[in-house]
């Protein structure tokens, strides 16, 4: 039981971190957003063409987590915005204490979105709260329409479901409303978007939605600290 | 550090646990294989590959690791072949411990291959042995192939790594070469087989990579116990 106890510890210690960097983001008015999904689904893409869409309208910082390298962090840096690459050594999740080792370093008085890329997997991350105001899963088509019955937390803890590359329904066996019933079931309200990172199809959707939350962030300065 | 302390100790119970059980296969010459991939890859569609291919030949049992249900567990029963699916309760990997709560049940003096399925995951699963001779990792095209350079353990870790989906490389950015020179990075003499387990090619590579290793092993009965 020793195990037990000490995650519970380590859980609980997390959420309180995380709260409180939350507070540093809501003082400096700044929109985080955690966004997770299995390997390969399109997290990084995701990243891009939010930043296409809004990079000109808002200050953008990007967080990526991987185990180890930078792949994404290049990318994103190659769009010229600002990014830090953590690196987690092994560990299978993002979590508050790693926050903890590069927030001191970010200027949140110069960022109005922050958008953090959690490690490739639909299991760990969704275990340990971040300084985020939104969590999004994407769940890419060629992995199928069963992963909220198979990964049902990472579904409860998100705000949104982005079901990505659409561009490949003519090729794979993937049911867009039996995914959608699935995630219902867990989380009757939730948004569920379709879209290609690839040919851009729907991503406008995902954009209004985040938006009107950037919106209603700005305006309600402080509201949620 | 009392994680850290505690994280070490489960991991040596464990390998020690996992140690045991792979002499109680041995003493009953059944040749085990774990197969690990994030969401979506294949891993059930292996299986069943595989049953239909050996099945008639050699006596097969599966087990399947799932969070919760038992989606794949069905699939596996419909083939005729006996299956015991293990719900980890949100745990993110099987262990050597969750095995000692099944293998009491199984008679392995009627089974010449043990296939267990992992939870999809393409972290955690490495980290924890489990009693087989071979790990297999599926890397489907659609996920990219920068695969190797982030998860680089679960790589490292395996014995054969099965590229999959190769039916969808004209509507993916994937390099199959690539994913190659990076595993081979890891692992230089590491065999690399592409299939699809939609199609059925390449399959056969898999298969006999796969009777080689069961024909040794039935010959050399006890060689490894």
């Amino acid at each position: 039981m020793a195990e037990i106890r000490v995650m519970r510890k380590v859980l609980a210690s997390n959420d309180a971190l995380a709260a409180s960097q939350l507070e540093q983001l809501d003082r400096n008015s700044v929109f985080g957003v955690n966004i997770m999904s299995g390997p390969g689904a399109g997290k990084t893409s995701l990243v891009e063409r939010t930043i296409e869409a809004l990079g000109s309208k808002y200050r953008v910082y990007v967080i990526e987590g991987d185990i180890q390298g930078s792949l994404d962090a290049e990318r994103v840096a190659a769009l010229g915005v600002p990014v830090t690459q953590i690196n987690t050594q092994g560990a299978c999740h993002l979590d508050g204490l790693m926050m903890s080792s590069v927030f001191p370093g970010i200027d949140f008085s110069q960022v109005d979105l922050l958008l953090i890329e959690n490690v490739g997997n639909l299991v760990c991350p969704a275990e340990f709260t971040l300084p985020v105001h939104c969590n999004v899963t994407i769940i890419s088509t060629p992995e199928g329409s069963d992963k909220p019955v198979k990964y049902p937390l990472m579904f409860t803890k998100s705000d949104i479901i982005v079901i990505n590359k659409i561009d490949l329904l003519p090729h794979v066996d993937f049911d867009a409303e039996e995914l959608s019933r699935a995630v219902r079931k867990l989380k009757p309200d939730i948004p569920v978007i379709r879209m290609s990172t690839k040919t851009g199809e729907g991503v406008d959707g995902w954009i209004s939605w985040l938006e009107e939350k950037l919106t209603g962030r700005k305006e309600g300065q402080g509201r949620l600290s």
